[in-house]
């Protein structure tokens, strides 16, 4: 199986399902194209994910654009912090990702949390070399590089813009809109299924390391002291889990989601997904031999992540994150509430009111407005911020507070400070994120991969995908043996007939049968359907039908077609 | 109706079809966000078109990146003349859309096609001023500005790379691979939905002139010498036709597809899918009283389209564009057959065989590989062109070829030039291309904009989205009067049920009933089913079904649920 990946590529680029773009001008590393197979294949493994993440749990999907204005990402830490470590060979000019590099070159199987002096000296003590022209690339220094496209939005020198690393930021940046459509209640969840981008420093052939690619996500927003998921769901599903501890034993362990849960070996929300995820890869088809969940090394992990599962498939002997299933915390969902003016909290109402002492400020705008002009607000809500969290800076002259970088001083008269008996029916918090996020493009690489298979079929080698019907870019194909003596048209009339029924149909009828037999196992279309002469002669009418997988034929009358396919 | 637009988007916005993108922090004019009602909506109008113009006629579908490398768009003609004229104030520094400002302030309807000398003198001539601080501009520089985002893809300075401005390219680009999935045989066509990117200088509010929006783009590759529109299709849909010779008149003329054909009114191939297109709109609820099809004026046309027609809808008084019908001809081909190494021809075999006397040249390799390195081959093609084309040349010495504008001199005896006598089975031509392209925001808007009515029932005042149910977000609507008794349960119970037969389906218990008619009256959900206390009393059990658009009730046996609402 050492060639699988060449034998899928070949495949995919000679039948349709994926390509390097742009070829006929060399192309451009990380940028794939969908021929017509594939973009079916595509979709149909989207209407699947959208029907198990977003149907059927009863959340509801957005689509919003993938650039977004700089101050989101300044707020999402992405400016600063969505980076990869880049090493540039001083002969060739390479730039190299350096991570991978060690990951590639020594014992180290997870490089991607080190700082960047770590990842220099452990090129220093190797003395790894450039993987292009083998110079040496020891105390040559190891750079972060962003992995954002930047753009500039408008004309003259316009205003910063980036195409979006991931969906998720445009879910999060509209909560306080979203969360209305939700009516204000907690639990509820948002999905968007479209493209991110990233800027590789090294992209790899195939659809497993792109600069372009399509994402489906789901951002759960819970409340974490009242919301738990629904285990009874899943809780009898077996996970092949991989955690931290067992990592580079290559020993896993396989429990229920129901045990992995009490044994405390995965959060209980991320356990959720996981089981939800399982039944799912197998339902459109991947290897539940080669595939596991693995969880993140704790500096591999997003800083804001408490808990953070991938799930992988092995390809070639290589695993590959197709997706990740994290418990972001109230990280995001903070952020934005920070740095922008709208309200990313939800009101929780108590049980009963309750009576407490408050700290209330009501800032005197007439001072504020001429004051700070366009920034008023933001210092208003500081100021509500400090009465909150330092009452006693109030008792001062004045207080001082931090506006977009700037140290402000404002009059304590001025802030109308008072301490209150004050009885609230409810309080302000901010939710919880569980994201499940899902790589489509590798999803459709991996059911590529595991479905691809050759035999030998009556001493004639053959290449099938077996593909399960939920996925297949083609459900039925249908065939006159001959396009002569009204084949063609009784065929064709059978077509128009599924195709009516829902059934994704195709019509072939050039060449000999065997190669549209061939043709139809390389796409994967599970079921064959030939007019020939006997159709016309039976009475009632019939026709011959073949199965991908065995090759057998059987005959079926027309008019019991229909249920026979279904 | 003067505040259409107004009342559409404040719907949109408070019901969750669409919304300005990243309002929390200010927003940044020409992005929008789909909200869940807007994304289900969009994708039920992208699915329709899918079926309509890719499935139904046979075509298939890619899915290209949006990032594309800047040769293509050298050949294009995009990164040179993919330009809109921008006026800058003296004073305000606003941008300015020049040829807006002209057509908004003086009586010419269509300025588009105009040079940036010819509009300065307009706005010289009209005194016209800057719309944001009315300082005159007259004297100013009119410039063209290119409307392409560019980005840089890899480390470093990398390349530049452009977000496409029409999916179109992604399809031209790919041409060689894609006449191989057809078989190298005419016609065929390919379509794709997706992502489309145009840095406008003025943006406008909501889903008319945004930056980043949605095409769904079809190009049928076509021989003009033998290929014919299936006309019979459509021949007898009627037209409402603006051709240039009406405009400024306000006079449509109304033909039938064939007579818009025999009359010459409209290029054969172009009235074809006006047709198809005219019964589309119709379908998903586009009002055929406020519809068009507009004529290009000449200037207006892009270089390449020998006909183009633009689909336009009427809201608050303006039309908008929806759609555009163009003849490319075989300019994009051309361009990238020049432009790239790859073979953009197909091979178009004869009835029967052709001897003919022909001019053939085998470059020497061998000179030319050392002599020109990585552009031996286009040398080649060059020779071979030239061959071809002027066959005089190579009586001298030495012929003259120019690669990539450089000027190069080959010595005709590496040329290997000869006049042979041969016999050919056919020849190599390039396709011509016919190309319809949506706009689905703009269909979403005018969808939205055409089915929104004000009207009153018992008195109260209601708003209304009469959406077909081919496209509207949700089916049926299920709810239980009160959530107990039992009528929750059996409420939901219908929902499942329904569901399993294919209808989308929104569950409601929130609010007295009057209410949740309303918020699915504002969706545009076409009919609500309502579990009562009737319900359980009645043998055999009835639900109430109520009708949007008459508001009419009527009770109907839940056994026959589903046949009633097909």
């Amino acid at each position: 199986m050492n060639n699988l990946t060449k034998k899928v590529s070949e495949l995919s680029k000679r039948r349709g399902f994926f390509f390097q773009s742009s070829e006929a001008y060399g192309g451009v590393a990380g940028f794939q194209t969908f021929g017509p197979e594939g973009a079916e294949l595509k979709r149909n493994i989207e209407e699947s994910w959208r029907n198990t993440f977003s149907r059927e749990l009863g959340h509801r999907e957005i689509q919003a654009p993938t650039i977004m204005p700089e101050p989101v990402f300044k707020a999402s830490g992405h400016l600063d912090g969505f980076d990869d470590m880049i090493i540039e060979c001083p002969e060739c000019k390479s730039s190299i990702r350096a991570d991978h590099l060690v990951e590639d070159n020594t014992e180290i199987e997870e490089a991607e949390g080190f700082s960047t002096e770590k990842i220099a000296e452990i090129i220093a003590d190797h003395d790894l070399e450039c993987s292009n022209c083998e110079t040496s690339l020891t105390g040559i220094e190891v750079e972060d590089f962003n992995l954002m496209f930047e753009t500039s939005i408008g004309p003259g020198n316009g205003q910063p813009g980036y195409l979006r690393p991931e969906t998720a930021q445009g879910i999060f940046v509209e909560f306080p809109r979203l969360k209305e459509y939700a009516r204000n209640q907690l639990p509820f969840g948002i999905t968007q299924i479209g493209k991110a981008y990233r800027n590789e420093i090294s992209p790899r052939k195939g659809l497993v390391r792109v600069r372009e690619f399509t994402q489906a996500e789901l951002e759960h927003f819970i409340d974490p002291d009242e919301d738990e998921p629904n285990l009874d769901k899943v809780q009898d599903v077996e996970l092949k889990l991989y955690p931290v501890d067992k990592q580079g034993s290559g020993e896993y362990i396989t429990k229920t989601v129901e045990e992995a849960v009490e044994e405390d070996i995965v959060h209980n929300w991320v356990a959720y997904y996981l089981g939800i995820a399982k039944k799912w890869y197998k339902e459109i088809g991947v290897d539940m031999d080669r595939f596991r969940f693995r969880q993140h090394q704790k500096g591999e992990r997003a800083h804001y992540a408490t808990d953070c599962w991938d799930a992988e498939a092995e390809i070639d002997g290589d695993w590959i994150e197709i997706a990740g299933f994290a418990y972001r915390g109230c990280y995001d969902l903070t952020k934005h509430h920070e740095h922008s003016r709208e309200d990313f909290t939800i009101f929780k109402e108590y049980d009963e009111p309750v009576t407490k002492e408050k700290t209330v400020v009501q800032p005197d705008m007439g001072y504020l407005g001429p004051e700070y002009g366009g920034k008023a607000q933001k210092v208003a809500k500081k100021i509500g911020e400090l009465a909150q969290n330092s009452p006693e800076e109030f008792e001062k002259e004045a207080v001082n507070v931090e506006v977009d970088g700037e140290k402000l001083e404002i009059p304590t008269d001025k802030c109308n400070f008072e301490v209150k008996e004050v009885t609230e029916s409810g309080e302000h918090i901010i939710p919880h994120v569980v994201e499940p996020s899902f790589g489509v493009g590798r999803t459709v690489y991996t059911v590529l991969a595991h479905a691809y298979e050759e035999d030998e079929i009556d001493g004639e080698e053959r290449r099938v995908l077996h593909l399960s019907r939920e996925v297949s870019p083609t459900e039925v194909a249908v065939f006159p043996l001959m396009d002569k003596d009204g084949l063609g048209d009784k065929a064709q009339e059978i077509a128009a007939k599924l195709r009516e029924k829902g059934f994704s149909v195709k019509y072939d009828d050039t060449g000999n049968i065997g190669k549209r037999y061939r043709r139809q196992d390389e796409v994967g279309t599970p079921v064959c359907v030939t007019v020939d002469y006997e159709t016309l002669e039976d009475s009632p009418e019939t026709v011959t039908v073949r199965d991908r997988d065995s090759t057998e034929q059987e005959r079926v009358e027309i008019s019991k077609l229909v249920d026979y396919l279904r």
